[in-house]
């Protein structure tokens, strides 16, 4: 049998970014949650926490973490179905840490959760990533659960198709009057600037590419990390971006956005993967996500 | 004179995340990049790109990459300033990493930012971090000008005092109904889910402590790093939540979020800061945020 007491001084480690917090959070001194990791870490054979500013687990110190969380699923599940077997005994409410993409938290994922926590005791951890990286949080043992850009089947994980996600181009009329007056041409989106979400983000190039405007100039970037930033600054012409249409529905219906192209969009086929031993809390979860893709996202 | 073409091969890497990438954007191949790099290093006698998905900087890859992007703006002010002078060259326009709070950004910074890029052909870089680290990846050489909850002097930098954000606790309605019943009080709070920013979010914290209300058990958290999805969390009742007094004038006004504690809000002070040997570029930023900080935050 696992150290399972070890396991919780690893899971807090991982969760607080580091031994300080962790004991604080376990009500134990720093250098007790120090040596149940070290005990852990002898006995797995292998360092299991990389020490620095923060804490982060190794892989097998993330495999670890994630059989914690998927344990106390199960005890949460026998607690909810037999309360009385273990009245005597207290536990926190079991959290699911979940990989999902800014677009669709800010945009159907919301209803998933909403349903999922009205229906249960159960705790979310989001994790923020690009569609294309979220399946390799999961791959890496980072997170129980993903929505992901890849119908790419994950070892040990059932996939599921959600429907497609449509991106409009779109700019302030303002911005669109100043920039593309001779038309959204491969010329003047070399030379306007673009908002990107990130670094990884190659939503934009797909868009260049699908519609033949991409050239080897790079046109000037703003970089904006967050999705409801991302919105703002192209409404007040800050550049131009690719928006989720259903984010967007407000702004182009009061004109603060209008969409480029005659709005030739992007569709991008989202999917739902988790684990195949799932919990009955995923198997919940996982039928929340389908019904609110089902009501937000095109079929598949 | 430094070697230049080997700065931009690093700022290109560093700004990509890896050669391949910074090597499409130079128009170059990947062993071009890697040699440059490789000759910088071997100048500067010390290594200066972590190898990694993603490639990071050294402190001193940093520091010369922060000095390349203080170099180029230097050269835009010339450009601007004598556009004959260097009519036969051309040049990207050079971009100003800034470290802001999502709060920040979600409300008051982009006015301050839409000022800026109108007035210019800067482009922005934003890194969003809470605001007692954004202070940190100035001292880092991470950025050039951060939004900071810190007034301690960091070496080398100027700071301007901007005023205080005003935080109110807010929930949904039912949400309220539901969990505070019998009024806020320390045992409710302690079994009520709250909405947590980031696991570095410590306002909830102060804010409970500045009323009385902490207590030795943690109260169950949801994690959600969006300060747009934060917002609509509670809004579905997920969790109650601190929420900037600014973004969520409309939701209060419309009834969707009530205050918890008549509204007894936490104030934090906020600074701006940027190194003293500021370029014209970074002078003119300042000036727009001392004017957006005005508009929108109360008196320091």
């Amino acid at each position: 049998m696992l150290d399972y007491a070890g396991l919780e001084a690893l899971a807090a480690v991982l969760r607080e970014g580091s031994f300080e917090r962790a004991a604080r959070r376990l009500h134990v001194t720093p250098s007790a949650v120090s040596q149940r990791i070290k005990q852990l870490e002898e006995r797995a054979g292998q360092v299991l926490v990389q020490r620095g500013s923060p804490c982060t687990g190794t892989d097998a110190g993330r495999r670890l973490w994630l059989h914690l969380e998927q344990v106390r699923l199960l005890e949460n599940e026998l607690r909810r179905a037999h309360p009385d077997l273990l009245a005597g005994s207290d536990a926190p409410a079991p959290t699911l840490r979940l990989a999902v993409n800014a677009d669709s938290l800010a945009t159907w994922f919301m209803d998933a959760m909403a349903d999922f926590t009205a229906g249960g005791n159960e705790l979310l951890d989001l994790r923020i990533d690009d569609q294309d990286h979220t399946g390799e949080r999961l791959r890496r043992g980072e997170v129980i659960a993903a929505v992901t850009a890849s119908a790419a089947a994950i070892a040990g994980c059932n996939t599921w198709p959600l429907g497609h996600m449509r991106y409009v181009a779109a700019a302030s009329p303002a911005f669109a009057a100043r920039h593309f007056a001779d038309g959204v041409t491969a010329a003047a989106l070399a030379r306007t600037p673009v908002m990107v979400y990130d670094a990884k983000d190659r939503l934009i190039d797909r868009w260049l590419q699908a519609h033949g405007l991409a050239t080897r100039a790079h046109a000037p970037r703003h970089l904006l990390p967050s999705e409801f930033g991302y919105v703002r600054a192209c409404e007040v012409g800050m550049g131009w971006g690719m928006h989720p249409a259903a984010l967007i529905a407000g702004q182009l219906a009061r004109g603060t956005l209008v969409p480029l192209l005659d709005g030739a969009g992007l569709d991008v086929p989202l999917y739902w993967a988790h684990p195949r031993n799932a919990q009955q809390s995923l198997a919940r979860l996982t039928q929340c996500v389908m019904a609110a893709a089902r009501h937000w996202l095109d079929a598949p």
